[in-house]
């Protein structure tokens, strides 16, 4: 993507081995499989990125200042990174993770990415070494393979170009040729780096997406806090039922006022339930005494899921539902560290019984659509693929989280394509498997598999998301 | 299997793209399992096939009528195809599902057909796809692949073979070489088409399953009229338990008259736990004063399937238990349309706990044989291969319902192979992989293979479901 | 291994098939696959053996008597082999398994030895057939197939082997090249076998492990028996809680004495909970009066997982957690021939909520660590990895029991890797599938993948169980 650049160390690195991405890299070893990979791959490469579902701040982009140095940028901010670290008995001190009381000293960053060269190898075979090894190749231009010994010549190679307008966050997401990004906005959240992007006169596009989870889990501490964003979001008191519902649809109309198409919801067990009015008001009445439990909570986050699926059903956002992550496993390391330390593990999960009242009650609307996402392999090919190869109103997400791996992505399209066809999928950004495999078998010819690719890569996340300028309709490809 | 027809449109769909399927279809990429694949193909390519589970109505050999046109014969009746169509957003009523209520008119044949064919790119990658574009190339003699553009000459094209003496029901049986066809029936049947069908003089053989779901469902409301049925086939009244329990054994012995060798089970969980005969009684009283619940039904199927073991052992018939699948999951599209409109979806299930008191009470008894069916994969290699590879009665049914497939087949092989061998499995009359694979390791050698691979394609379903002249025992091949 | 031995019979077997193993034997049919494989196996196979988890008995060392004749030395005392012949009908008085009242009378170990060799062919695809094959091949120098025909000359030849001095258990060790042999003893044993090997002046390294498993079985009948076995080994009462947990210290001490590493702890769910100590007081005075019911007793093994994860933290034992199996499911099996007669049938289980407590209290010391074994792989992407991806202290055990297998191992790493990186796994002490394909796949490269395959191959499970001389750090390989 970027030009290579000779940075070949001549100082204390001198011996280090060099850095090179095989040309075949991530395709099949088989012959067959691989030519046919490669034909669709180059077809797909050229097409712009759809990026609907992510988490980067849009004041990165408002702002457009230079990213931070690389301990900052690449290692503290990544639990992918740390986790897998911590794991091996580094301590989160010593790769900079502030401590909740900050009583631990800042770190200097060059220690802290020493420390991570000397464990990088720790890394193999696992997508983040994947990954890391694309960025620092194709994006940095870094030629020697990261260790300790090449720890300091990448590190300041890596600065060097951070410093350079080429890698303010702007130019970067021009060179990625990212068509649309779209972030994670707390529903109180005014999104005033939005407006900003949007007054700045810059054309990349860049929506919010309203995710109002923290709203919803009414026994957790901080829940009067986030009421009291909304109240003044809103600009008014919320002491009932009724005004909680007005000011969820006040926000779902303002985020679609700066481009939103999208909402997120995220949940431990992915129950949905109708609860009357007073029911749920009766909870919201518990929650704002400071009593409500945690039996209290599942029931209103399964009455809002149907709630948020009632709304979109009105005004057209796209409902995502990502279930199944129990959240800060690690209770020491959550006290110390605070939340969201590497230390969120899946559970098993249960979609066609949970789902259903959501499903009978909105699946069969064509206005209505639901993404879902799960961290349980088990249900792709006996819940999820059955389910979205039948209610119109929903799709699946692409593998995520700990699957949005290689292995990960080949057992999603082996576990859904047969039952629920590619077509109710939301595709999958990066290369993808199903088409190669099924050309190679010859069950279905190149020249069918090319619209399929094209699809997965690019026009399914489009129309998915009801995204500006998606409504071409797929094409069949070959003979139509 | 047919001879090929020319058939390239000279009309409107002129520049349609010639249908073709490849030679090596289905065939790994790699030659050399590729080599083995074939090599094992063309000696089971000749054996008749065995059909021992299936849908076909025996009626149908019986009266040996015309299929109907095209829409009717394909796609009306068949929810693998209009489930997909649906999620894709055509109502059922655009594709000539009747409503319950008859409200809505008849469809056009010509128009689903043609809606159909513009969104049949949508199977690719799907079983059904896979086994459609065969069908239409081998049954059919189609040569151009079928959309849009072509759908009206490859309506005319099917239409016209439909009507043709070779095109017949029994014509066809016989052309697809099928030895045994096992259809499936409910217990007060009567099987009048069957006994026409032996009266006939026919030579196919055509055997009826004893399927008593309906009469174990007590909670449902068309149970009564189920009970009716019964007792109008047996010509007394069923009043108690003792009578019920005779009716089944009467109607048991009335299907094994007319050649069944088995019996079929459908349940959402696979519970088995044996009642005190008032217990069951008291069940049976409640059902018919229409008072029974939900848990109660479940307890009466849980100890009728104790019962079925019970006289399976002292009849010979051998019980199939087909578990997991949630019924008409779409409440909406249940009471619009009725039942079995592709919104049956699987749920976990557990089989180790469930099935032990029936696996202790007859699963060391040789007269006992019973075939499991799952629709949780997860399960495979955890439960349902150790429990085969242990019970004496146990066999594993091949890969079932949204897991027949090139993929899903796999994933059956690759999970029950190792821990229950193939020769504690029902076979897979369609072609199988794990010898290949083996081979191809070099972890057996060919000759070996050779014994397995027949015994996959034809004995192993013939001796599980001890179907006539089933006896020759299992060859173990090179060196004996 | 062995020098091949030329054994073509010229009696009744003489049309018998040579026995062959193909020098591409378990290796990847592609060629590109295969090439690397190769490359890698080359480099690990002069590794000696680690088996850090086993069920030899320590006075087959200690005595080093001859082995017993073929079929009581490989049919009688193996489950793999006995279940699957008793799943296709053969019963077990006829493979000379011993009722429990010992009513039924000796077999004739031909006999025994005919029958196995009329059913070997059933064992093809499975990985005790492989095995066997190896075996036969290998360490008896069998040069014929076995069936119906060789089965006398070959278990006249065995026979003859096992007569020989280098067919004694040591010379057997010794040829093997193991390195370090850990066998599994109750807590209760005095390890008399150990004392006597250490004693004798041998060199080989023969560890014991310490599973304590039947003393907090406290709702079992024979746990009283299991109670009194520890008091007299500890020469003392044990009749409060107190004194039960000084036995348990004292026992460890012991055991590390003679050298143990580790200790062991099998459950069915794996739960763990702290308990008050005067809970487990009154949970032990409760079995000591015979009166401690199923739940009293998963509650009293979940309390004391996390004392043995506390002294674990404490005498640095490496405590290893098999968890999933349901055993002796065949209840007229366990009541005739008594327990561990092939019936042991995996269940779903649960690690995240179960292990959290544990996880929480000791997961994040460094001096404690964890071995994770399961049967249930639905949980290896979904549960394990991530965990052992997170806590310090975990490492995932190899695939295990049913999965201990071709297609078991590559699951496990195709599973687990990608989110634990194989560095938070104990290895697998034969060949080991992902370095093989990721190096295909061109994601690292083969001087990377190589101290990978050390590791896996010996390394890690050294490192992972704390072995004598296992504190080389793991090499990084090319570049540092």
């Amino acid at each position: 993507m970027f030009p290579p650049v000779s940075t070949v160390p001549t100082g204390p690195g001198a011996a280090a081995v060099p850095l090179e991405l095989h040309e075949d890299r991530c395709f099949d070893p088989d012959p067959a499989i691989r030519r046919v990979a490669r034909a669709l791959y180059e077809e797909t490469r050229p097409l712009p990125l759809i990026c609907p579902h992510g988490h980067v701040e849009a004041s990165l982009l408002a702002e457009n200042r230079p990213f931070p140095e690389p301990a900052a940028l690449i290692i503290t901010p990544d639990h992918y990174i740390f986790r897998l670290l911590y794991s091996q008995g580094i301590s989160l001190e010593a790769l900079g993770i502030p401590t909740r009381s900050g009583a631990v000293g800042k770190r200097d960053p060059r220690r802290i990415w020493r420390l991570f060269a000397a464990h990088y190898f720790k890394f193999r075979g696992t997508p983040t070494g994947a990954w890391l090894d694309y960025e620092l190749y194709h994006v940095f231009g870094v030629r020697v393979q990261l260790n300790a010994d090449t720890a300091e010549h990448v590190y300041e190679h890596i600065s060097e170009r951070l410093a350079s307008p080429e890698y303010l966050p702007r130019a970067l997401f021009e060179r990625f040729r990212i068509e649309v990004l779209t972030t994670t906005d707390a529903a109180a959240d005014g999104l005033e780096h939005h407006r900003a992007l949007r007054a700045s006169g810059w054309q990349g596009t860049v929506l919010p997406c309203f995710r109002p989870d923290a709203l919803f889990r009414i026994a957790r501490p901080e829940w009067l806090r986030e009421l009291a964003r909304l109240e003044a979001v809103c600009g008014s008191p919320i002491r009932d039922y009724g005004a909680f519902g007005a000011a969820l649809v006040a926000r779902r109309e303002y985020f679609r006022g700066l481009g939103a198409t999208s909402t997120d919801h995220g949940v431990e067990e992915p129950r949905t339930e109708r609860l009357p009015d007073e029911e749920a008001d009766a909870l919201l009445q518990r929650a704002i005494r400071g009593e409500a439990s945690a039996a209290d909570q599942q029931r209103f986050e399964a009455h809002m899921l149907m709630e948020m699926a009632r709304l979109s059903v009105a005004d057209g956002l796209v409902m995502q539902l990502h279930a199944g992550a129990l959240r800060d496993h690690n209770e020491p390391i959550r006290e110390r560290y605070g939340p969201d330390k590497g230390a969120d593990i899946p559970v098993a999960t249960e979609y066609t019984r949970n789902l259903r009242p959501l499903l009978n009650a909105y699946g069969n609307d064509p206005r209505f659509r639901l993404v879902l996402f799960t961290l349980d392999e088990a249900t792709y090919a006996r819940e999820l693929a059955p389910l979205a190869g039948h209610y119109p109103a929903l799709r699946l997400g692409p593998a995520w989280w700990f699957n949005d791996s290689i292995e990960g992505m080949r057992r999603f399209r082996q576990r859904t394509t047969e039952t629920a066809s590619i077509y109710n999928t939301a595709g999958q950004p990066v290369g993808d498997h199903p088409p190669r495999q099924v050309v190679a078998h010859h069950v279905i010819d190149l020249e069918d598999a090319r619209p399929m690719a094209r699809a997965l890569a690019y026009e399914l996340a489009k129309e998915t998301y009801r995204l500006p300028a998606g409504d071409r309709p797929l094409q069949s490809g070959g003979g139509t």
